[in-house]
């Protein structure tokens, strides 16, 4: 490790300290799911002292809710098209690559799974859609504006429109969802708010 | 227990004790999740002999998958309502009602949770989703007849979309849906079928 001034921020050895922590519990929910996330197991795979994570995760509920923190962080910037139906084929094919993904896909499986039985997890991962539904919507917005889509139409509802299919093919077909099946996502949500099924009072 | 002739089908005994098997089956899958599953409590749970349970069933996941050929025959055959979209609304509202439901949606929940890392159980979740698919997709067939959808209209892939956001509600956010959802997803199906979205080739 460099000990040269300015090439350690403040904080530098804690941010990877958490990197390295997260990254295994990720591995470990990727290839064998909630039931065996175990800390000491974790510590080891990061090559961290077991106290450290004990000391700042506890549990781990805790350390897979800083793991859907940091994703929500992490998580790409929406895309700006110009239209509301590129904006919305946009986030679906990032929905698509992520669910498809190997590691990514089998770690959200596992999540949502723990998240049938755990409140804490639960909560977490409606902050991580939170986090993702706010990030989109401004997108649906500037189309209400630009008059490609209803007054009064619902954002987060169109946004998390897009998703549904994605992730239902995935979680009850165990089908990880193809770039057709993002396209469609997206023109069956947009068709849904042209013709109004996301405004309010309708 | 009446003895009277006429009164017993043949099988009777053996139907009743699969009925009581996979009752109890469901209670415990709704109640404590797939981990707390075992067989011989719930042979203890259905009042019917261990040795039983084991040879009829077997495994943990032989008892599930014959849980959701179960769900599958008992499920209500589809309402006819004279249009598509009225049928999509009988479909969403039973979808909605199960889901809603405490005891069947968390055993949904459950079932699903446990097909993200059980094969067997996974092939068993989708093949209820065929049966289920299969028994509504005529609906929508039946409005291509009728000239209220698209040419080349995708059945199943309208059968789908409509169970999807209610299914992505209550994995992803943790809430059941409710009669205005289903409302909304029955329409949003039926808005993006007019457009063309699920017609083949499109």
């Amino acid at each position: 490790m460099s000990a040269e001034p300015g090439t350690l921020r403040p904080g530098g050895r804690t941010a990877r300290v958490r990197a390295a922590v997260l990254r295994a519990a990720g591995d470990v929910l990727a290839e064998q799911g909630f039931a065996h996330l175990d800390l000491a197991d974790v510590a080891r795979r990061a090559e961290v002292g077991k106290t450290t994570v004990y000391r700042r995760w506890g549990s781990v509920t805790a350390l897979v809710a800083d793991l859907l923190a940091d994703m929500a962080e992490q998580s790409l910037p929406r895309e700006e098209t110009g239209s509301v139906l590129g904006d919305l084929q946009a986030n679906s094919r990032l929905v698509q690559r992520t669910l498809a993904d190997p590691r990514q896909g089998a770690l959200f499986r596992a999540v949502i799974a723990a998240a049938a039985c755990d409140e804490r997890t639960a909560q977490a991962l409606r902050r991580f859609y939170d986090v993702r539904v706010a990030e989109w919507a401004p997108c649906v917005e500037q189309g209400v504006q630009r008059g490609e889509l209803p007054q009064g139409t619902d954002a987060e509802a169109v946004v998390r429109a897009v998703s549904a299919p994605l992730y239902y093919a995935l979680l009850t077909t165990g089908t990880p969802p193809d770039p057709a099946a993002a396209d469609r996502a997206a023109r069956a949500a947009h068709a849904a708010a042209l013709a109004g099924v996301y405004a309010t009072g309708r």
